[in-house]
C-alpha cells in the first residue's frame, strides 16, 4: 500500500531522515523490529513525537514489538522520494563542490553525482572521481538531455543569482544552494533549499553553554 | 537584562538562529521594530511559533510594533553564546576542510579558524588563507595551549574516532563531526554535532515529491 503523504512541515521530514538512518542502522544489526523507545535513544527524539510523526503517514508500530523494520523502511523511502536513484549535477566544482561529490553518504542515498559544471578552463575535461567536468555554456543541454531534476550550488555568492535565473525550471525542480546568498524558497516550480553551515556552529555554540551544565 | 536559558530542544536552537539571521536582514535595511508576522516571512516558520519560542527567553513583542530589532539580535546573541569571538580548529584540511575555512558565513558569526590540523606532510607549513596547517602531533599542545573549545572535524570516516578519543576533553567541549562516521551526541564533557549532507538531499527529495504539488 502506498503510504500517505500529508502536507508537512521542514522538521518533520527531518525527523523522517533520522528515523531512517536508524532503521537502516537496526538492519545492518539484523533486528527485525524496532521500537520508538529505541529508535528514540538511536536518534534523539522523544518517543512520543517518533509515533506521532509517524502515524502521520499512516504507519503504525504494533504494541510491545515495535515498527517492522523493512516496512518502515520501504514506507519512508516512498515518502521522501527515495526510492529511484537520481542522477544529480554539482555547478561550482571549487573545494566544497569537491568534497560533496566526495562525499561517501550521498550514494548510500541514492543520488549520484553525473557531471560537475565550471567556468575554469583549467577544470574543464577534468574528472573528480569519475565525474567529469563541463563547462557551465554546455549546462541547459545537459541539463535538458539528461533529464536532471536537481542541482548542487556551490559557486562565489557574487554568481549564485545569475545562474539560479538562467536554469530551466521546466527540467529543474530541486535547487541545494550551498553558496552564501540566500535565496528565495520557491522560484516558479523550483524549490530552494539554502544551506548555511555556519548555523551548524552556532546550534553547538549554544549546547555548550546550556546542554553541557 | 540576561535573557532566560530554558532547557531546549535543537529544533528550537535552529528557529532561533533563523530568527537571527532574519533579525540581522531586516537592521540592514534601517529597520528598528519587526513584527513576527514579517520575521515569518523572511524565515518561514509560523509566527504563533515565533511568538512562543522567544517568549520562552522572556523576549517579548510590543503588539502592533513587533520586537525591537537591536535588543532582540543583543538577547539571540546571549543565549546562542556568540556574544564573544570564539577561536575554532580545524582537524583534516582535504577538500572539505579547505571550503569550511573559505566559507564566508562563519567570520559573521564570530567564529575564527585559527589553525588546521593534517598528518600529510605535503600539507603541513602550508597556509589556508591566513590559516596555517599544523602537524596533528601538535594538536593537543595547540588546544592547551590556545584554549581552544570547538573542533571542527572533517577526516576520512576511518580516522574519526581515533582522533575524537585523542582530543583533551578538559578543553574541548563542542566537536562539529562532517565526517560520514556518526558519534554518539556526548562524550564526557563533549557536546557532539553529527552534519549528515546526504540529509539535506533527502528533505529536498520530499518537498520535489510533496512540496510543489
Amino acid at each position: 500500500m502506498e503510504p500517505k503523504t500529508p502536507k508537512t512541515s521542514e522538521t518533520v521530514v527531518r525527523r523522517l531522515t533520522d528515523y531512517l538512518r536508524c532503521l537502516k542502522h537496526a538492519q545492518i544489526q539484523g533486528k527485525i523490529y524496532l521500537k520508538s523507545t529505541e529508535m528514540a535513544i538511536g536518534c534523539g527524539h522523544n518517543p512520543s513525537i517518533i509515533r506521532k510523526d509517524l502515524a502521520q503517514f499512516g504507519a503504525l508500530g504494533l504494541k510491545g514489538t515495535g515498527y517492522n523494520i523493512i516496512e518502515l523502511i520501504d514506507n519512508l523511502n516512498k515518502i521522501l522520494g527515495l526510492t529511484k536513484a537520481r542522477d544529480v549535477i554539482l555547478i561550482g566544482a571549487g573545494n566544497l563542490g569537491t568534497a560533496m561529490i566526495k562525499y561517501p553518504g550521498f550514494s548510500s542515498v541514492n543520488f549520484n553525482f553525473i557531471a560537475a559544471f565550471d567556468n575554469d578552463e583549467k577544470k574543464i575535461g577534468q574528472f573528480i572521481g569519475i565525474t567529469p567536468i563541463l563547462s557551465l555554456n554546455e549546462l541547459n543541454n545537459f541539463i535538458e538531455k539528461q533529464n536532471i531534476e536537481i542541482v548542487i550550488l556551490s559557486v562565489p555568492a557574487s554568481e549564485t543569482l545569475k545562474i539560479v535565473e538562467s536554469l530551466n525550471d521546466d527540467y529543474i525542480k530541486g535547487v541545494l544552494n550551498f553558496t552564501s546568498e540566500i535565496l528565495p524558497a520557491r522560484k516558479n516550480n523550483m524549490f530552494i533549499h539554502n544551506i548555511d553551515l555556519a548555523k551548524e556552529l552556532e546550534v553547538i555554540s549554544f549546547c555548550m553553554k546550556n546542554c553541557l551544565s
